[in-house]
């Protein structure tokens, strides 16, 4: 038996060295490579992934999880061997009940859906990208049936973003914290005018503005000795190895644009450098879920990012770069970066209003997947659904329907986890508050003693448990809006004076 | 039979894939790479070699060749077909020739080399290095076994790097070069102190610098659009793709330490991007011979970037960034980037010089892999031959016989490309002046005309011929040291007046 355990682990390392190796293309790709590269760059990143594909389906690991399937029940399932297994036999499954010739096809859908959403984003045209969004909504539901699933199609895919999440589970979720955060969004709509951001408008430095994203990464604990910051058009983290963990970010139209950007990255960086080392290439060597990423990427930006504690901490390195705004106080920047602007755009939107983008998007792909809307009907009930809740509809498709690049490939189920984030990410603040050190520091702007305790709780765990999982051993309990809620309405009523 | 072909074609992409992805691995590690990352790196950099090296020895390529022979035959070995099979029959046979314990035992002891070099080069101690370098010589000569030679077993490393060269052949040429060298180098020993350079020593700002080497850049041709300029340790180019060109350089203690580390690397980044596209991943994709490369990089460096006409165009550039140097003339500039140092370290050699370093070189590597020489008495010999030569010993090991990574490695036979570059480069020259665009242009300092010529006949030829058979098709002889000996006295007496 532990002979075979040992030849799963090697097969694990094989896959973990060509999606290392693929990780690498795909950084640099956004940060360094021209776009005349781009031809050699797609075939070779398709060629790895096609390689990785045949590894992980091979008979050979079907074979070696079902020798190890009695050795697996004899143990812990939250053991490093309990856990490698059973993740191994997810990914295999997945991988096995997806048909090779699907695999290519959603492939070649998701390439030409990306270019052709591209240009019709361009031309604020939902129609020029239509044709493609229908092939992939189809691709994705034959992806759904060969998968299996527990209610309804949809429910396949919020699985493989979100290991045992499901359409009812998430429409609950998502329903208690719309019901909690509708009121407080209506309050808030009636006093726009009451924070005022207009002075991290204009024209800075940008040399000074990456010397404060640097010290901002110092003081939240990421290790820039095992990592680097870069620029690229989108910010993403890429966490290459414990030791080696990437992260990028975009300066924006406002002084804190990139900050943001940065500590948002920075709190996925975190996770991923406090991944286990020894554990790097095994099944379990990487984080228990998107979700649970989301939760640690939020947490620093906005838990963290947009306290005032932390502005109270962070102020006089602001002012060190930024002299001409000393006449405004940590008061004056406490409420700048916490304005609400109910903005249409999801990446551009405040931590209040953000999760409304995410009710609209999950709601109508879990329609379009289970058949109950058609492609072509999408923009209407976009366009009337944001003019419900946002009080007006979007100029164009550019500003609706065609705003977000998840739908141009195959990856409808995977919005949901960014809410989830969100509320894993203030159960997990209640649980590590009660750890008085974490408390103390957190009210007075020390956050190292929180980051150490995500590093025990959370990041250390790795793969051992799935993130609900995860969540459950943290907190005691499943998904649960009200952190979240109790944690807005504080910070919004006091904000804005309701 | 083109079924055959064809094959053989996807196997060739394959290997291309995965040294594309070595390659971006290779250029990440020293270009961005926290050191940190490097023992997953140095994992996945090793299991795709092994992965390549499986699939050009697999049996099937055999068989396939096997297979092709007839066809081969009855086409021109310079046709794109010819060519290909003949160079994958290359790669092949090199590749199963060598046994897979033989190939790990070199990456081993290649590995351990060069860590144990670096401490016994910062420890100016040969000592520290010579059970290392014994093993190395050792596992090289067993590797010259395996290939086979023609009269010595020195001769089989050298085919790996020149194709078509062996020992008597370069010490022929390397003889003749020398005759003609040496009372040049004699003569200007005796009048050093008529050059100066110390205006380019001092402190200068690196953003103007860099500016001026992208400017450089532009100057010779190189497409910024499709490449782009890095710092690094060590200055190389990584050509991934013809529209993905990446070169690196580094500041030094002079003005024009940079200048020329980018003006040699961009003569490497325009045979890349010259190389033909519709060939890329094809076994003849690439460049002719690594001597052919260093042809274009010393044509560049050298014989464009250290003439008077290249400084008449560039002087006024360097006067904009350094307008501190203005009462410095063209002549003062052309004179100090000519200085003759006789520097005792080979990468800070001036031009005329840097071949004796390569004498040496070639010469102990020869007497040590055939058996001639022992690794115990190198350093002795070293030390001895750099008397003779520079009229003073080395002061310790570490700028002696330690201080190249070359012999750290597998490398030995690759020392004398660097003479061949420059052999080739004024062959090339002289060829190309016989069109008097290309003429006019390099005496009124505009080199585009020089570049497309080099384009035409080198870069688009790509891997169609071996270096020493591309030199023959376009100067109409093998390697011959005459024109670059004229070249060298011509310069020399001119500056230093003899």
């Amino acid at each position: 038996m532990e002979a075979s355990f040992q030849k799963l682990l090697a097969i694990s390392r094989e896959l973990a060295l060509l999606g290392y190796a693929q990780g690498v293309l795909g950084w640099d790709e956004q940060v360094n490579m021209p776009p005349t590269g781009a031809p050699a760059r797609a075939e070779a990143g398709a060629y790895l992934a096609q390689k990785a594909h045949e590894i992980l389906s091979s008979p050979q690991v079907g074979e070696l999880l079902e020798k190890l399937s009695g050795w697996e029940k004899a143990r812990d399932p939250h053991s490093f061997e309990g856990a490698c297994i059973r993740r191994m036999r997810r990914n295999y499954e997945k991988a096995v009940k997806i048909p090779a010739d699907l695999v290519a096809e959603m492939s070649r859908a998701s390439s030409e859906g990306f270019q052709t959403w591209l240009a019709a984003r361009q031309e604020q045209s939902f129609r020029l990208f239509a044709p493609k969004l229908e092939r992939l909504v189809d691709l994705q539901r034959q992806a759904a049936q060969a998968l299996g699933f527990r209610s309804e199609p949809y429910d396949a895919l919020l699985d493989l973003f979100e290991e045992g999440t499901y359409a009812a589970l998430v429409e609950e979720v998502c329903q208690k914290l719309e019901e909690g955060l509708m009121p407080l969004v209506h309050e808030v709509a009636q006093r726009l005018d009451r924070v005022d951001d207009s002075f991290l408008r204009g024209s800075f430095s940008k040399e000074a503005q990456w010397q404060l994203n640097l010290e901002a990464l110092d003081f939240i604990g990421f290790d820039r000795q095992k990592g680097r910051l870069d620029q690229s058009a989108h910010p993403f983290t890429s966490g290459f190895y414990p030791g080696d963990v990437r992260l990028t970010t975009r300066f924006g139209d406002s002084l804190t644009s990139a900050l943001f950007s940065t500590l948002h990255e920075g709190g996925h960086g975190l996770y991923e450098q406090g991944l286990p080392e020894a554990w790097w290439g095994t099944p379990v060597g990487e984080a228990a879920s998107l979700g649970m990423h989301e939760s640690q990427s939020r947490l620093w930006e906005n838990v963290v990012g947009r306290s005032r504690p932390f502005w109270e901490r962070f102020y006089p390195r602001v002012i060190h770069y930024f002299p001409e705004l000393k006449d405004r106080s940590v008061e004056d920047f406490y409420r700048a970066v916490n304005r609400v602007e109910m903005s249409l755009i999801r990446v551009e939107a405040d931590e209040l209003t953000y999760n409304l983008h995410i009710f609209l998007r999950f709601r109508l792909e879990r329609q379009m997947i289970n058949g109950q809307l058609e492609v072509k009907d999408l923009p209407e009930v976009w366009n009337e659904a944001v003019k419900a809740t946002w009080g007006r509809p979007p100029a164009h498709d550019g500003e609706g329907v065609l705003q977000d690049v998840h739908w141009s490939g195959t990856s409808m189920g995977y919005f949901p986890s960014y809410t989830f984030g969100n509320i894993y990410s203030l159960q997990l603040v209640e649980a590590a508050r009660k750890d008085e050190e974490v408390a103390r520091g957190m009210d007075e702007g020390n956050f190292q003693p929180l980051g150490r305790w995500m590093r025990e709780h959370i990041h250390q765990k790795a793969g051992l448990y799935s993130g609900l999982e995860l969540l459950e051993k943290v907190t005691g309990r499943g998904p649960d809006p009200q952190p979240y809620l109790a944690y807005l309405r504080a910070k919004y009523q006091e904000i804005y004076g309701f």
